[in-house]
């Protein structure tokens, strides 16, 4: 039973008011779910075992708070379901989890990768997690940590995929944390059977807390795919200001370069800026403002927030090289 | 964690036997899922956020006892799943919510409107509930308490809607309660981009408790359709007893009149009896018999109970103006 | 609300790397979930209504540790849906609910009947739960227990049924406890509207504990279909030994024999070894070993665990009289 057993269960509920404005469309008002970080129950246990031992667990499903969908049509613990063994050489987890990206996405950029004003969330392809995954998280070796993760299977949200060789992932990952500076870097191969490529991504990030109310972020991230149709590089630059009371302040700027041309291809940037309000440690308000920019004949990208918003409801420019702007004003409940 | 954030978890389980006789079919003897409430798991939660504000949320899945499935196939939240915002001025509800007409109906009727006995539940086609709404509740005024919504997005069980205009839900309500009597009043207009009319509906209600045993209640609402294809009016008047002990009786009729004739035309009428007895505060046994009556060529109805079940399982004469005989015995649990 | 009325929560999360050779195929490396226990999360509820009445309920869905679904696409609470009311003279359960002989199985070998090793789980076709289905339970009758129950629906995972008389299930059941030693026998006769036959099984098994660290298994169990299709007698012999430590092992051997020939007939049988190490009350590693092999022209077997791999994942041979090997180990957690 849970309660004999340290189980926490926790919650998310985040629903918001946007208007989306992309070229080629009429603007379109809506409510939605999930801007600044993803709706969600959950539950998570952690067991010592003794001899430094321990075994834990998270079972983690996404859902929209504006229609009480769940998050993922093919999964209900989507986000996260696993159950690890650790112990002073570190800890495994099995099953579906986190990427190592997506934990550090939060980390690369002022807007903690989340809202429509997040240009590394809009624009770096890096699928959030994968199932039949085993994962190794090193212990804290004087701020260094490190994160491998091998897997068969889908990414995302994908309809879950055979676990053969032809479906695997790989991928690394090293963080340096300091009292006030973060570092960390990535690396990552997807094959799907289904896709005529492997795809490669490199990223490093870094944030500086130079005052105690000023933190800026940098990051950037590579993108190639083995049969040649993509070649990308994307660039964070943002900036965050927190009050000693409940305001907080963030601006970025991200750019993508393309270094190939023709259909779909071509650069794009964005401007964003987002406030988090606290009414209190469990509650907020939120706003984002968004101008996403692209270029030539490239016409792909979406705002989105914490949890992406499934594609059929993305919304996207149908003209090349079109603009989208966004705002957004949402409420945080945390559970 | 909800442990320390005072979420409350709950949850009714409700299953009966029953055996429905339709015109023109072979009776039909089953086992189904709530009759008298609706099954069901939920999680609530309050904050008071000082200065008299408050945040709070539900999300509340509806179930089936009989067979393990989800009450809705499009949602796992299918019931609520909203987070608000309340002061002095009240409060504003984003997300999927309950209708102020769904609120309404349960004090509509002796029955609650709910088992097969309800000729209100099986005969008012307002929605329950709506998608990406935007519901306000004022403060209580003296025992008058208002009630707005407005929505796009689909009703009830329906597939999820795009947000357009042209699936608007507009919603007013109004009640006045005062020791001993309730008075409710309730005007809606339901759009869906899918179909060739606006609906509106209006509907009135009231309940005296004129002995401390007895209570009567009375209703009346009327449908129309902007395309002249519906244009009813449906009046129902009950009776309730409820014992020093753990034994309610509920005695109603209910009538519907159609303006229009043709095919699918006629009206209705039907006769009910309920009888709860309370094993525990929260542990039910309940039975209803019910007489649905259609007249001319009416054959639509169907009888139901708190939560509809499945249209695909819903037992309709096949004949113009079929009649249809109910009775049920189930065991309502609650936690 | 779950925490005045004494409702337990509680789950089972249980991952397994496994990989199996069948003739004709390509040996398969994967994870999987369900070796040992199903893994699921459920809610159990109990109360006492005085007078020796109770009531009570189980809702308990199943799910995947390895990519987070659902375990039924058609069930959330897929595993037990039922609520209860008993007294003196025995329990009755309504809703969905797990079969008689799904009880006995986990008595009637050495395994379990879980883990790949236990070949009365892989070959013995009784479904494990069913749709609105009446149970019975009686009282301890000095050892002695018996078990009815009567449905009109779904077996196992499939897609809900009508519930009419060609969709009926009928069983019974006797048990038999008495310190060290365990008896039962098991009656069934299931109809499928869809299918041109009865199927109908009976089955007895026993267990003897001759010394404290030993315990040893036999069953018998036999099917056939009305229309002649199937006749098959499965029988099952195995050892378990436990220490007085963390460490249990099991061994066993299950044989079929097939009195009809043709295509997809044939005998088959299975050796198998199972260890399970208990790193705590809550968290085991646990292995299994498993040759199955199939003569004639048999090659409907497969190697699966406590719950049912969905069949479209389950690996079979091709081939007629194919052989199928599994090695397994995995990590059962439960909170």
């Amino acid at each position: 039973a849970w309660a004999d057993s340290g189980v926490t269960a926790y919650g998310v509920i985040d629903t918001f008011a946007t208007r989306i404005a992309a070229d080629g469309l009429a603007p379109v008002t809506r409510i939605d779910a999930s801007g600044l970080l993803a709706s969600r129950l959950g539950l998570r246990g952690r067991e010592a075992l003794g001899g430094g031992l321990r075994s834990g667990f998270v079972l983690e499903a996404g859902m929209n708070g504006d229609d009480g969908s769940g998050a993922d049509g093919n999964r209900l613990f989507n986000r996260q379901a696993w159950v690890s063994l650790g112990g002073p050489l570190g800890e495994l987890r099995l099953g579906r989890q986190n990427t190592p990206q997506f934990y550090m996405n939060g980390k690369f950029d002022a807007f903690t990768s989340a809202t429509q004003a997040s240009g590394w969330n809009n624009m770096y392809g890096a699928p959030p997690r994968i199932d039949n995954a085993v994962g190794y998280f090193s212990p804290d070796l004087g701020g260094l940590t490190l994160q491998a993760l091998v897997a068969r299977g889908a990414t995302g949200g994908a309809a879950p995929l055979d676990e053969t060789a032809a479906n695997r992932n790989l991928q690394l990952a090293a963080e340096y944390e300091h009292p006030g500076l973060y570092l960390g870097a990535n690396y990552q191969q997807v094959d799907n059977a289904a896709l005529p490529y492997r795809a490669r991504r490199a990223s490093v990030g870094a944030s500086w807390t130079f005052t105690p109310r000023w933190t800026v972020f940098g990051a950037a991230g590579g993108e190639r795919r083995s049969d040649g149709t993509q070649r990308t590089m994307l660039y964070s630059l943002s900036l965050r200001w927190r009050a000693d009371g409940p305001l907080a302040l963030a601006f970025g700027w991200a750019g993508l370069r393309d270094r190939l041309t023709g259909a779909g291809h071509g650069g794009a940037a964005e401007l964003g800026a987002q406030a988090q309000y606290r009414l209190s440690v469990r509650t907020s308000l939120y706003g984002a403002l968004a101008r996403l920019r692209q270029y030539d004949r490239r016409n792909n990208f979406a705002l989105v927030g914490a949890a992406v918003v499934a594609p059929a409801a993305q919304i996207r420019s149908p003209l090349p090289g079109g603009a989208i702007d966004g705002v957004q004003l949402g409420v945080l409940h945390t559970f």
